[in-house]
């Protein structure tokens, strides 16, 4: 297939090495720069911001391709095009790390039967998990991935900010990190649940409340309240 | 050797099936019925919730045998013992889940020389991770193993309650929580965020926001201020 590309960040560069590997003939475009003229195929691929998404396809008015953007958030009809769709890959991508995209779940929508097809065609080309959803579902979804990788990511982060005071290198977290991912491979998370917060281990939370300051205490607080809760209704 | 263990919670059960894989011979009592005549052997494993150690240790004051507690955030010395120490595993235990314990870290601590070369011996039957550090250092450690399991745990939950209301299963998340767990095998936390916080898409943040609500939607709001501050110090 042709595909034309538009965007350059973590998204895109990772769709663009997907794309070529599969063999299909790509045109990647800028998001500021590039011209309705440029672009070439069946398919574009908007692969910008979320807020610039519209603002870019604006320009793509009058072409025949079919015209998806990437974004977990954004509804379908934000693109102001004839012929529309949603290809949404669920990962977190950074430009410094290889990603096997044949295990990225792609998420698409189209208006008409005969785009779902299409898109189908293109997204089985790329990975083995391919699934039509709606974009209001897709908009759960994507929070739902924010909860399960950005925020995770960031209490890693936390974790690696209180080590800094003792000299342990983040890897130590590692064993106990890829533990609790494994872990909920085969028990929900409800299940899966340990630490003072679910025990109620009262006199803990507080010592570890006071070791934190600021917006960290402030999560903290709210974390293992939120824990205590969810297994109170047990 | 010969070990006593006191606890039957995750803790006792995992660490009571790895000694016995290691071939030690094991006394397993209960904290609330035993005496300090039950106890056996050189060393004695304080298994109990945090809030109870001491309470349960005050039993064992007679004993000559090395008393060791299992805890990430209780102190040598809450032990009223003649000799004591510590021995914590790092990871999170549930009595439904198997764990290849060779694989977890376990932190030392001792008031003498002998006693910590016991329980180095010890310890190094058990697993292949063995390292001696002071109480003050566990403590940080224990939080920060708050943060990158019981948290990031939570946040799986709170991100399946989400799914809950658009049919889809939890296993969706999968793919996404292993990378994020494999991303910091190779980046640090710092390096690895993606999502609508970092780029500081303010529509995305938003619009998430208000799909949430209660104490879901303030911790989203802290977290996602919390990811911007941390790298607006970039």
């Amino acid at each position: 297939m042709v595909v034309t590309l538009i965007g350059t960040g973590n998204v895109g560069t990772h769709l663009l090495r997907a794309l070529q590997s599969a063999g299909h003939e790509t045109v990647q475009l800028q998001g500021r720069t590039f011209r309705c003229d440029d672009v070439r195929g069946e398919v574009v691929i908007v692969c910008v911001k979320d807020d610039t998404i519209a603002q870019v396809a604006e320009r793509l008015k009058d072409t025949k391709a079919l015209v998806v953007h990437t974004s977990g958030s954004v509804p379908l009809t934000a693109l102001p095009c004839r012929r529309r769709g949603v290809l949404y890959p669920m990962q977190t991508f950074s430009k410094t790390r290889e990603v096997n995209f044949c295990e990225v779940p792609v998420f698409l929508e189209a208006e008409n039967a005969e785009d779902m097809k299409l898109l189908v065609r293109l997204a089985s080309t790329l990975t083995r998990h391919v699934q039509q959803i709606d974009s209001d579902c897709r908009r759960r979804l994507h929070l739902a991935a924010v909860l399960a990788c950005n925020f995770v990511n960031h209490c890693y982060d936390m974790a690696a900010e209180v080590l800094h005071d003792c000299d342990l290198p983040f890897s130590t977290l590692l064993p106990l990190i890829d533990e609790t991912a494994r872990k909920v491979h085969q028990l929900q998370p409800r299940e899966a649940q340990t630490g003072p917060a679910v025990r109620f281990d009262q006199q803990v939370i507080l010592r570890q409340e006071v070791m934190l300051a600021g917006r960290e205490r402030e999560i903290y607080h709210l974390m293992s309240e939120n824990i205590h809760d969810y297994h109170d209704k047990l």
